[in-house]
């Protein structure tokens, strides 16, 4: 099995009653900053503020009643089990999640407001505590990444990106495990194959940048980031194939440039993207890519859930 | 003289190569924490982050030439003055721009990064103050609002809001001296006559709520706002029969809940949107203007000017 351009679009109809189609914005006021012609998709303007939900849905979706029945389980850094929570909330089951600690706590606040079961526990162990779970009470796990129906959801942004007809020159996202990146790039290399497509990580997590050096499955050491849905320490194994055969290449940024992408978005865009969105604009800012004024760039905003606390951090950030 | 739909028409033309179609965005997000079907047409997203370009550069560019070559003036809280000196900076002129000492800082530092002269004064001297130097140097004073050219260009967002054909049931409109909501209700109630037209205020300073009550021009006692561009203390001569003939009502709103619709607007809308345009989110936070579910309700966000150091302020607020 692999992901199709038509498994993205039957999964387009599948998840359209339950999510929203979101803006995708020209955004003048950047172009100065980023030296090209600025496009962004604002999946922060998703349901649950990120585009996670496309994936969960259509997984969750494709469930038998008796399995939705006896409840879902996931792990996420937040906007996967917010995603998750909302879903099952949706349709009236139960879900847990399981919430590695070094997560955002706004995420966590946000997933149990949904009224979803949490579950912390170290980050290195959230698998294994899943799985125990599952096994235990038979939830049915939906995976955060690695999946084809996961992906086959996710892909949709690329397909109301594509709808646009707007030529893209580059699209630009934010990659963690790889799902979001894989299933864009099978659907805009399907519909537009003159337009670019990048992913962007946290330099101190590159699990992409080091998978496609060395042209195979890299686990990387675990390190902080500020990205803090961008914490999968190698790629997915479904995802790594595609993102290999179809990217045009990775973009690793430093934590410093992450920060003045976030204030960037915030000052100049007026705009609120979480710090694991504001990768992609920190890489422009870093020069990781050089890009024209008459380029026309699509930035993949994938979430907004930021908590005011993380507001502090930029007080001192210049962009 | 006066304002008709034909002036604005006019006014599109003349600054349409400055400006920006701003988005008018439906916010589904937002829903059920209005109580309505939510749209929001994205000013904070304009040049200069505010639409006070639109009424400026509608006026400056009907200035002859011997009078750009001399200059222009103008008082402003902020967002007007950065207008000014935006447009002055575009055409090549000289800008001075008179700013009252309770203004926001971070406007002022906007302005002078645009290469105008700042002049601070006591808001209460402010328009002495400009005319003194305007009468020195033979400048062309610039007015806020109550001038008919500047309401022709301000009321192009009522223009690009009809041009939606959305069929609006309420639009509401941050209100100060009255420009944007004279100069926009005549854009819509000239194309759309089943639109209600609702201007928003601070209460702490009602000149409006006061003046339609008298059925007069009425000047209120001066009062601290956090809503920084709506510090004017009496409705424009020119405004106020036209906003008195045209809308269907004023809504006062308090501190607590302008506050309350910023912290909205960033949490759920993922929008930055400076106090002055969160006060049109908390009128119905605070129940001031009563909508239903079916209601379509066009939120007019005039201007994202706002610091880091205003949201400390959103800490502790619930929504």
């Amino acid at each position: 099995m692999t992901l199709t351009l038509k498994d993205i679009q039957e999964a387009a109809d599948r998840i359209a009653p339950y999510i929203h189609q979101t803006p995708l914005l020209r955004m003048e006021n950047l172009d100065a900053f980023l030296g090209c012609e600025v496009h962004v998709k604002l999946e922060s303007m998703q349901v649950t503020n990120a585009f996670k939900i496309r994936g969960a849905m259509n997984k969750i979706l494709k469930l038998e009643d008796e399995d939705l029945e006896k409840g879902i389980i996931t792990t996420s850094s937040g906007n996967h089990g917010r995603a998750v929570a909302f879903a099952a909330k949706r349709l009236g089951i139960h879900a847990t999640v399981v919430v590695p600690d070094s997560g955002s706590k706004y995420k966590a606040v946000a997933i149990e407001a949904l009224g979803a079961e949490l579950v912390r526990c170290d980050v290195s162990e959230r698998f294994d505590v899943a799985e125990t779970l599952a096994r235990k009470y038979d939830y049915t796990y939906i995976p955060p990444f690695d999946d084809y129906e996961v992906m086959a959801g996710q892909g949709t942004v690329g397909l109301e990106i594509a709808a646009h007809h707007e030529d893209f020159n580059y699209i630009i996202l934010p990659t963690s495990g790889g799902g979001l990146l894989a299933s864009t790039s099978t659907a805009i290399k399907n519909t537009s194959a003159s337009t670019k497509v990048y992913g962007a990580e946290p330099a101190s997590l590159p699990r992409y940048s080091e998978s496609l050096a060395r042209g195979e499955l890299t686990r990387i050491p675990r390190q902080k980031t500020i990205a803090d849905a961008l914490v999968t320490d190698q790629p997915g194994e479904r995802n790594f194939p595609i993102v290999k055969e179809l990217i045009d290449g990775m973009l690793a940024v430093s934590e410093e440039y992450i920060l003045k992408g976030m204030k960037l978005l915030m000052m100049e865009g007026k705009i609120v993207a979480e710090p694991s969105s504001s990768v992609i604009i920190g890489a422009i800012l870093e020069g990781l890519l050089k890009v024209s004024p008459e380029d026309k760039v699509c930035f993949v905003i994938s979430g907004g859930n930021v908590g005011l606390d993380i507001l502090e951090n930029l007080k001192d950030v210049d962009y």
